[in-house]
């Protein structure tokens, strides 16, 4: 099985707080590196972690609050600065390009690499990148500013086929049905070649969702339907609900409603207010609707393994 | 006598190093806080180290590589968080407030304080700022872009008068004289007031340099004479002499040859490359030339006190 991880970096908000950088993860899947937001401090987050910083190829900004992109003009200056040729493709609201430029320019610097910068803009849930074995799929999100939530999917990979158990004549043609999970049949109907006797079921496609900043956002839910895991911001508990909404963050019972409608397996909750000195409350909090819930904290590995039932496949570690 | 002290917040240079923030220093003089420089993180270092961000009134950025100021914007932003409303004024090389201001527009966001940018440039050690009990001067040093050395010294105090030992009949012009730490004489010539008679001596105007970054740059010690405390960058050792000369900064020895010209009492090294992985060897190199001579390290703090003969009178701590 390829690895799907998610490293948590930071899961502090807008205010800084001591053990709690600003929201930056670093995402493992099968052989590639993503880093989705990138607060301050990250490059000392991806060191301290032992994380490979120039294995990241891509990156995906949220939104251009400073507690999400803070840390990525040094970051980008650091893999210069080690060596870095490769492209780094960064998804982001338009403006980042503008300001590491002017930042650039202002220490009369270059990368020596190129950097693309992509502009994100979508009224709904869009594909966004498509390697050959997962995709990226984004969505708007509702904040104060322009935000976008993040889909990261498994191509549903096909059926392995037995060697040893496939009869020496097949065809091509027959291969194909098989991968594609068919059992092959004669022209009279009769089963030709029964798919569960020369095949190993594909594994399931796995899927992690991104969610922050944004208010509780019910129809988030059909975006997001059955994913693995689900990291949603929960800025505040509910007993601070009218100040979630007037800062358009979430509570962390909002977004237990999210992951409960959506049937997540998994539900990480992150971004907490530098108010609260704990993080346990966030966790009770949200159990009450979603019952496998857990608080982020910055060295936090979540592991997707391959489902099975009566079998919790997601496992929490600490780095 | 009024605090004087050096608070250092980072060591490291523009390559990230685990425990070697980057380059940033509060300065406390008197009732007032002083920011030299602002790497990434700075405000977790003033939240790590107990610093008051909001009593921050100046703040001084040498240059603009990202390494001195990558972790403005974020403090700033922290400040408004917290509520300041007192003006912040912030010296930097032009540039810093386009920066700041973009990155501001995006965001969707606005202080709620004034923050007032004054563009440096100067080609000779010149005055920058003066307030009542201390002023700021500020020379150009000789790096790959516009970069500024700071030196911050006490305004000499007068002398203190012992009130019970002053004659009843005294007039202002008269306390105006000893004051300034003379004698007051009758129209005969013959002494009316002996000096030491009724005044104690003033202390020393203490004073503090801040050369970083900066090529070797022997005329330096002429703009820093008698210094108590120089910081000077040594991003390298002799051994790198070239790389040094290269890349526009200094060795440890090179270092020490300005603090031995310039006579300061105590120098101290930073902004270590990350290729070294402990700074020891700063040390004694520096010192083959000039004794009085520390490494830098995070949390550490600088006191000066009153100069006395045959005592160290610039102490150094661990916060």
């Amino acid at each position: 099985l390829q690895p799907f991880e998610i490293n948590i970096l930071g899961v502090g908000s807008a205010t800084p707080h001591l053990g709690r950088h600003m929201s930056a993860q670093l995402v493992k899947i099968h052989t590639q590196y993503l880093l989705i937001d990138c607060g301050e401090g990250t490059q000392y987050q991806l060191l301290q972690y032992g994380l490979p910083i120039n294995k990241i190829n891509y990156i995906f900004i949220s939104h251009l609050h400073g507690d999400h992109y803070y840390g990525l003009i040094a970051l980008l200056s650091t893999m210069s600065m080690y060596g870095r040729t490769n492209e780094l493709i960064i998804f982001a609201p338009k403006g980042l390009q503008e300001i590491i430029e002017l930042q650039l320019k202002y220490s009369e610097s270059v990368l020596n690499y190129k950097a693309t910068f992509i502009d994100l803009t979508t009224e709904t849930k869009q594909l966004l990148l498509k390697e050959k074995k997962w995709y990226v799929e984004f969505f708007p999100l509702n904040h104060r500013i322009k935000t976008f939530g993040f889909l990261f999917h498994e191509i549903t990979p096909s059926n392995k086929l037995i060697k040893e158990a496939l009869p020496k004549d097949i065809t091509l043609a027959e291969i194909a049905q098989l991968k594609l999970g068919n059992s092959v049949y004669n022209t009279d109907g009769s089963i030709k070649i029964k798919i569960d006797e020369v095949t190993l079921p594909p594994t399931v496609a796995r899927s992690y969702a991104y969610c922050s900043d944004t208010a509780y956002l019910p129809h988030l839910s059909q975006w997001i339907p059955g994913v693995d895991v689900l990291y949603h911001e929960s800025t505040f508990l509910n007993a601070l609900q009218n100040r979630a909404e007037t800062t358009y963050h979430s509570t962390a019972e909002q977004a237990a409603k999210v992951a409960s409608a959506a049937k997540v397996n998994t539900l990480i909750l992150g971004h907490f207010s530098s108010r609260y000195k704990t993080t346990t409350e966030f966790e009770s909090e949200a159990k009450e609707i979603f019952d496998t819930t857990y608080v982020a904290h910055e060295g936090m590995k979540i592991v997707i393994n391959e489902p099975k039932e009566n079998n919790p496949y997601v496992r929490i570690y600490t780095i």
